[in-house]
């Protein structure tokens, strides 16, 4: 990231002028802190703010607009950092808000399975929170996340096939908008169909509407038994109709995962696990003891009738952590396949009917692309992500792994399929948008323009030319 | 209805007179067919459009509209006219479009369970149409209203608590805006994070921000087995309580509907059931025979605890419809308190938590008002109705209606809820959405004004002063 000065911007320096005398030393311009907030997890090129501001309040995050807006000054709200499409670079500068310090639990209704948490929560400390009443939040993008950037960047995960996504699990928000002003949306209610669902408008706008401050969620029942699973198949398509079968009867599974042969080949290298180096399901079920035993047994029936080899399964904390371990390390097991290079991570979704044809097309394209890319699925909801290995550095090979990522959004698109499941558009996948949503990229570009009309939220982002 | 004649409007001549030419006999004027479009199933005072308009096709609509918005005229959907809050009248005039021949079932899925449906397909032909495949629609609002209605009004009903409301079964829309311009949103992905949710924001939207045309679908397998219970208690409180219990312990309950002591003996009466005159409560279970056992004796326990009767169950159809008689037939027992008296439904949504305390609270108030006012409830979403029956003749049996019911709402909205969980707010409840939502309703206006800049989309609904 190269190093931008503030005081070359006179604009930029009325903000800091204006906020300094309020937020004292919770408003930084040092460039450590800029450049640390300047990028995400992802290979994207980073871009530093001008300042980074670290509000206590509703209040304060509004305190922050309003002086930005003032200045048509870019606002970039910042979770933890682990998003994967550059959503937190700030590629205009300006004024990154860092939420980490609004991470407070507001209030838990046990008796309502739902809570309210200030945008800044991470979902390990929401749960460890959660604990003793019995409940959690079954949102896991596997990333410690924060609450505000899960909602913003419409995050799922490994248990998103029985527990939804985000998207399912968000009942309102409180929300700062472009102007400075604070706006609930929802409520604690099950359900409303009172005027337009603005929660939902604002989960996964990434930003570019606003920034949220406050959440309230849904939580689930920490379930009385628990029971993990592995099966091997001779194909992913043995793999994925197994999957099929399972979704479409019914059975509630909680996580149903697949590695394709290359990626058990990278976790055996990694973890020295000598599993059989074909595609590998991993399952999980919640339930009460019976329903858990009824669950596993239905699945083993279905692997066994699609040639599943051995239907490993264990209730026993231990002993599950232990099944589940390659599917753990899948992303650290995939980069150590080529250390140096980086992590490039695709994150088509398409109906599970046409999950199989999509992934053997795909693998047939990275062979002849001559990449390494391990495979590793959300099966159940038709989501997947190659890890594509690529030397940032090395030209020639980002753009051959662009090109099949390109290859591959179109495959997904025509399958009746999504570019993104769960990680977002961010700055990577803007080019992607229209070719998935056509003409309704009008819409969301007036709905833009009538909520954000000088660009200031999170410019850059989702949408090609705003 | 008063009748308003067409021929005194040159603006409406022009338009008539450009789609006639296309739509032949499927453009009608005749009074007859305006009044019966300007109307739903509730009290509140109709008003005819000037012409009805049967499409065939999203680009008839889409000529509809265009013609419709060169003139400023108003646009109205219509579906089967079941909605409660006055959805379709024609308060403005205009072009009502009738979506009823467009009916079929474009596709259906099984392995992705999922379909794609025009909006004018009602939800028991589209559950008939899907029998073969082993899938069902669980949304149930009751009336046989069309899967575009539903949609358009964020629709539930008894079985919510299992499978969700239209919000969680909706996965992408055809639209026409209001310029007539064709949009797709969401698709066939089980999940996405690529864009603005366009599919939730237009779900629940009654029609002011776009014509649905088309529904994506998720659908859900017929279960093995279905198992039907009652219990009665002695008071709403004991119900509510093993509701409460039920849901936190993560019993996936299918159905589970209260009925409170006034309605019971409405339903004796109607009936001649000779059930408990108490509150009472209606499961239903979904799963394998061994799983929806296991629900019903786990719920039947924790009745038990709370003081409940017996828990009468049964897994036979012909049983479980017996079971369930007197819910089935609530609404037409509640009317037969009263003959002449309309019914007027009342559908606030609260906290399960907060429920019991609703409900006695307003049966305290219902007394006091010396209304007859019976209540049913989605109790599993904190969901209830009060069936106030009233004159609509008598002005000051409305007025102490209309009151109550503002006493009601403002009741829910304290403790944390909705002044609507299922019928949206269309003309009946537009003087409670700023009660409800605050300066959001400044969002939703703004949002409005960006997609339907001259207001001609289902005016007069939802927001109060569009």
């Amino acid at each position: 990231m190269q190093r931008q000065d503030t005081d070359t911007n006179a604009v930029m320096s009325h903000v800091i002028d204006a906020l300094s005398p309020h937020f004292g030393d919770r408003l930084v311009t040092s460039w450590a802190m800029r450049e640390q907030h300047g990028h995400d997890e992802s290979w994207h090129a980073g871009a530093a703010p001008d300042a980074v501001v670290f509000p206590h309040s509703t209040d304060e995050v509004s305190l922050i607009v309003s002086e930005c807006a003032r200045h048509k000054v870019a606002v970039i709200p910042f979770g933890a950092g682990t998003s994967l499409e550059g959503h937190v670079a700030a590629v205009r500068g300006g004024v990154t808000i860092d939420m980490s310090q609004m991470a407070d639990v507001v209030r838990v209704s046990a008796e309502d399975l739902d809570c309210t948490v200030q945008a800044g929560i991470t979902r390990k400390t929401l749960n460890a929170h959660l604990r003793d009443t019995g409940l959690f939040m079954p949102v896991d993008p596997g990333a410690d996340a924060t609450v505000g950037g899960m909602v913003s960047t419409r995050a799922s995960g490994t248990n998103a096939v029985r527990y939804g996504t985000v998207r399912e699990n968000v009942l309102g928000l409180t929300v700062v908008l472009a102007d400075g002003s604070v706006v609930r949306t929802g409520g604690r209610a099950r359900k409303s169909a009172s005027g337009y669902d603005l929660t939902h408008l604002l989960t996964g706008a990434e930003g570019t509407l606003g920034v949220i401050t406050e959440i309230t969620l849904r939580l689930h029942g920490i379930p009385e038994e628990t029971g993990a699973a592995t099966c091997s198949f001779a194909s992913v398509d043995d793999a994925v109709a197994t999957v099929i079968q399972t979704i479409q009867s019914g059975i509630p599974v909680a996580r149903i995962e697949l590695l394709d042969d290359v990626m058990v080949r990278a976790c055996n290298a990694y973890s020295q696990l000598g599993l059989p180096e074909q595609p590998m399901l991993f399952l999980e079920f919640h339930g009460s003891a019976a329903g858990v035993r009824e669950q596993a047994q239905r699945v083993a029936d279905l692997a066994q009738a699609n040639g599943g080899g051995d239907f490993e399964w264990a209730t026993r904390a231990e002993d599950r952590t232990r099944l589940w371990e390659a599917r753990h390390s899948a992303y650290y097991a995939a980069l150590a396949l080529s250390p140096g290079r980086k992590g490039f991570t695709t994150d088509v979704c398409v109906p599970v009917s046409q999950l199989a044809g999509v992934i053997s097309q795909t693998r047939a394209d990275v062979e002849e692309a001559h990449l390494i890319a391990p495979l590793v699925g959300h099966v159940g909801d038709g989501n997947f992500h190659l890890i594509l290995l690529v030397d940032p550095d090395d030209g020639a090979e980002v753009d051959t792994a662009q090109a099949l990522h390109a290859r591959l959004v179109m495959r997904a698109l025509a399958a009746g399929g999504t570019c993104t499941g769960e990680h977002g558009i961010g700055i990577g996948k803007k080019h992607f948008l229209a070719l998935e949503h056509g003409d309704a990229v009008d819409m969301m570009r007036a709905i833009k323009k009538a909520l954000d009309p000088d660009g200031i939220m999170n410019p850059g982002k989702m949408l090609p030319d705003v």
